[in-house]
């Protein structure tokens, strides 16, 4: 097993993040070089995390002999352009979300890694936590029979730096920064081969002192005939809302990954005020996550990313999953404007998905519709009748 | 105080919850009559609940002189022409959810009850929860300041008589079962007088043998700039999932009513086999609610109905609620096939509500779009720039 | 059915959620008189809620002609005063619990009732709840086998009186105010017929400026072999945290009677303050009861009361219970001098209860400790070796 | 940075749980070498887990060259032996819990390895688990105030081999393979320097056929007057049950490490029936976790071990703490045959800590009891007299 040198291209919540991360633990990987706009911040990060190396030069920290891995931890608007550096260089590249601001730019990104042949890993963290990965395994096996319905949801009081709310440095609002996890957590469960067909969405500004959406609703319709419901919002208080709803004909899943996960601590905020990280108040009732770059899913991710990149086999989150995203997110935005269903203009390479199949027992001829024990143990069937398709009951022995 | 006499007309399940509220606890009120079509049904009704009287004559229930309140708990298409006759007959009408099939039949069924000047009240359970009579109350004193959005959902795996799954006879499907509980729920956090502007909706049949939707989502857009978003399912697994979220600009409330109210039993399946009703399983992990008539509404809510009646005031629903709800599921039935948001066509009695106000502070003339306290103590301020509307950071010290 | 005319002894937080319940919702019964020691104290609750008559009197109050029923919601020093006066004067008699200071001063209560031959109800609200009830319905029903362990757990930050807080007013601290709670909880679910037989407990003053206990737990063996805890505390932080659990060799039931309920409320402190009552803080997440006097038991308790009362039959909790629940308080304190486990001293009249049957199954004649199914299907049991009681490992082919 | 190779002992569950988490992820250490008594056993281990060597023989796997760090996952029986073993060939050594059957052979395994001068720690997995981590953390910081109760649950079913059901191998029943847990936990709550002084327990054998203990609580007083609380059982049905409560006068702690954790599954059972590992049923609704060695403190346990013993300082946990947890074991079962509060036998460390400081504040030279705003916004304050020491009401203008 090999142990990778990863160059990380900035410094700010995310930087940190996939630092905390790879320093983490017994990890076997290491960022050796850090790269900023800022020498003050570049040093301040270096030194914090134990880090070789620190830059203001893109290609200086591209470049570096030991460097095999550039991770991109930069504003959307500055993507193509250091994943176009990345690729030039020969670097196995790892970006993060959302992989561009369009759909349009995301595809030009994908031509360029395929071009270059490197090794290229879609950051998305939330597809990777642990109770995600659990889940998804398990209606992978059938537990909960056809995918009909998956609602995911983020939603916290808004992002921390300037360039988030900027609509043209990030590509849009609360959808681009939060709806692109939701669309691919979304697609993880109703399956990747499953084309999203067309979206419906709502947006507005309701709160906030910016052009860019900060709420946002959006239904997405797959070919299986199965509906992804996706919520972001920057104006929700109470800390972050993070999660994920799944409807199946047999089965049901619900996952929460922050305010409601077994750790729940009141306090009248004496001490030194600390309880954890991510919090809105430092008093009253408080649920923190008990290890966040775990249970958000940033360790599994790592480890996929890199295990993929040493076996020659593509991660679980791949470049062309990001561009999708994108490229759903933009009918999203078509929608908001034009005020109905958009299609989503893709270039599809993920095979077709049959219609959830509808399988109705038959009774005498007739489609059972519903089945029901009666206290007396009778069985009462409504059915669907055979010739005039109307609707009636009938009561069995059993 | 008085007693009041009740002709209950109907005798399935929502005649049976009526009942046993009515005949709960130490209530004044008693059932007096009740009709069914079926004199075996009626017979058993009235033995099971110790009621003097029954019949098989709408007729005669309603005109039976020591009735003043009549209940209506028939199928949808029976509403018009039973209301029609109660207040012919000068009673007093409560009638069950929805009002009607259309919002054209409901107005007409409003316009009869005004014109006859009786007392009429809508029988919307589910906004007469305790919890959601207190957190209403709470949003009315501003607890979580202007409200952005409210989600409500209601799914199980399907209800319990054939006409239900009629389009016909029922006026449509999951929406009209379920969505006109979710549309109350919202309007009620909303505020009532906040018009229901427009409506978007998916809906389709994924699963039953049926002409019916059995799943459908949708958002309403109210004058304010709020959303209220719902979601209905005949298809949904685990059990009866109710459950509404409202998001305020300064705060936040989850409410459940069913699944996890703090009354969790696992059971191996032993015993006589009983743990509790309206759970699917019988073994496993069972999630049952305490008092069913007292948690879902039942109760708050003829207490209201009998003390408006009394005290000549209107209840907290009205026919007139009714015939908002069906005009809202009228533009979500048209939206589902125009596929792009649709008008609500009412006659608004609600009057006006201001859009949610943006109040940004400034700093030097700069709209504060964040502020975050940082690690160190200094605050940073994400600011519109009062000229360029460019949005960036500035770090001061507090 | 008749309506009840109630003499409401005491204008405290306790008479105060009595009368809430009386005079809720469509409630046949009403408070006719008031008794208060201060005369602005029982005017004020008379205006309050529209009592015809208010006294300083307890003879006055007690002895109204159209009084039939006397509710004791004194201090604990007054009850044995106050109910023989009551019993002497024939009225049916509701006292709070706890019933008396002591298993003697309880069991002369019980004797006086006795002779009179009033109708006595002890009111016991937690064993009232919903969830308790339907829980003990379905434990009564076999769902969770033999009842193996209860906890039950009630703790705030204190009670609202000075009298509570005077050791010998009280005749305790936490103990005598909570621990009677959770006793007759643990009571309800080991069955009444099964015998308390000794108790360990501590107790201590941990934090309080008090001579009684302000936090304590216990243990009481109960003859069939069962395990009762309660944890009682006047220091808890949070709210009020109403907890119960009960283990079965079948099953397992949590009840949850106050902090998480279903109902979540997130709020910045905005708006009048109000959220709910019952809270620590009026910021942060909050989690108030629905409907406090109907999730605690308050409106099944008195309907019981007075439906037993009507029919001649015992309530579900008699001064009795209240008895044997004095008996258990004294043992607990016993024990928390003496440092070991004392037995419970009671005239006792519930019968007998059989040991906890232990059932193992055997196999080729060795009792089957465990049974479980390994991974490739094949079943590993867990024997104890019929001559030598070792225990070894046996595969299967299942 | 090193990378250990470990000869892991013992190919049972807990072995199994620590290879999975040594080969987890991108960790750098391994396991070089695995033992077991059985060929077969030890074969099919480290074909699974691509271990380079096996062995039958203790001496060869503890002695083997390339091998630094030996973890013992054998029955408890085994630990003195194996210990000195791996101590007198100047291993590091990480042993599973317990450390010992009793306090007097954990002390000799304590003195062994102190007078070889190894690395010992011991693997108390769940004072690792990051919720735990971030709970102590922030007691530390005093959130929470001084610290007066700890209750530590831990219940499921039973374990999975012979041995742990046997007394004399084991050293006991659920108190040592539970119990054990739970002290910790609570040890790491009331902090490591508060002695535990004494312990009252409760043990019996309810439900299985074995001559150990299947169900036990007990209480362990602190020198701070805190007390701590564990409950264990084998006979627990749902899962497994890992729930811990804090109190402390200035806050609260809840931890559920299983079976709410915000993963919830509902499953009609079909498809292949896989849903998780250790879960009670394989339908109806399911709790599992989401990374089970990471939610379970393995990984971070594993972490503290090995960077303690490149750093030259302690891990969190040592042998030391694992023989007071014999000890405290030890009182229990005293406790339970002597009926009676029992000391703990201890050579303590620890130093010493001060009783838990009752502050009351004064208000005229009265201690303040409590204090209440009132809903008119006057204050009640409920005093203890200066001179008597009784307590009254006194309410002020706030």
């Amino acid at each position: 097993m090999q142990s990778h040198n990863v160059a990380m291209l900035g410094t700010g919540l995310i930087g940190d993040f996939y630092t905390r991360t790879l320093h983490g633990q017994r990890n076997r990987d290491r960022v050796s070089v850090v790269y900023s706009r800022s020498e003050e911040r570049a040093k301040a990060f270096s030194d914090h995390w134990g880090i070789a190396k620190y830059t203001t030069s893109l290609e200086e920290a591209i470049g570096d002999d030991g460097v095999d891995t550039v991770v991109v931890g930069l504003p959307n608007f500055l993507h193509e352009e250091v994943i176009t550096l990345a690729a030039d260089a020969g670097k196995a590249i790892l970006c993060t979300k959302p992989l561009a601001r369009s759909g349009e730019e995301a595809k030009r990104i994908l031509d360029k890694v395929e071009s270059a042949g490197v090794f290229a890993g879609y950051l998305e963290d939330l597809c990777y936590t642990p109770k995600t990965l659990k889940a998804v395994e398990s209606v992978r096996s059938g537990s909960i029979g056809d995918v009909t319905w998956v609602r995911s949801r983020e939603t916290h009081p808004g992002p921390h730096s300037a360039w988030f709310w900027d609509k043209d440095k990030a590509g849009g609002g609360a959808i681009v920064d939060l709806g692109c996890h939701c669309i691919e957590i979304i697609r993880s469960f109703v399956g990747k081969e499953n084309r999203p067909v067309e979206v419906m969405a709502w947006a507005d500004t309701l709160v906030h002192p910016i052009r860019a959406e900060d709420n946002a609703v959006a239904l997405i319709r797959f070919e299986s005939g199965a509906i992804g419901q996706f919520e972001v919002s920057w104006t929700f208080r109470g800390g972050m809302d993070l999660r994920d709803e799944v409807a199946g004909t047999e089965g049901t899943i619900w996952l929460n990954h922050f305010l409601r996960t077994g750790l729940e601590i009141y306090t009248t905020g004496g001490g030194d005020g600390y309880v954890a990280e991510k919090l809105e108040s430092t008093e009253g009732w408080l649920f923190p996550v008990g290890d966040e770059v775990g249970e958000l899913g940033y360790v599994d991710m790592f480890t996929d990313m890199f295990d993929s990149m040493e076996s020659g086999s593509e991660p679980r989150e791949t470049f062309y999953d990001g561009y999708v995203v994108n490229a759903v997110m933009d009918a999203a935005y078509r929608s908001a404007e034009s005020r109905q269903w958009e299609p989503v203009q893709v270039e599809w390479r993920g095979g077709s998905t049959p219609r959830i199949e509808k399988k109705a027992k038959l009774h005498d001829g007739h489609a059972i519709v519903k089945e029901e024990i009666l206290p007396d143990g009778r069985v009462k069937l409504m059915l669907s009748h055979k010739d005039t398709g109307e609707i009636f009951d009938l009561v069995t022995s059993g």
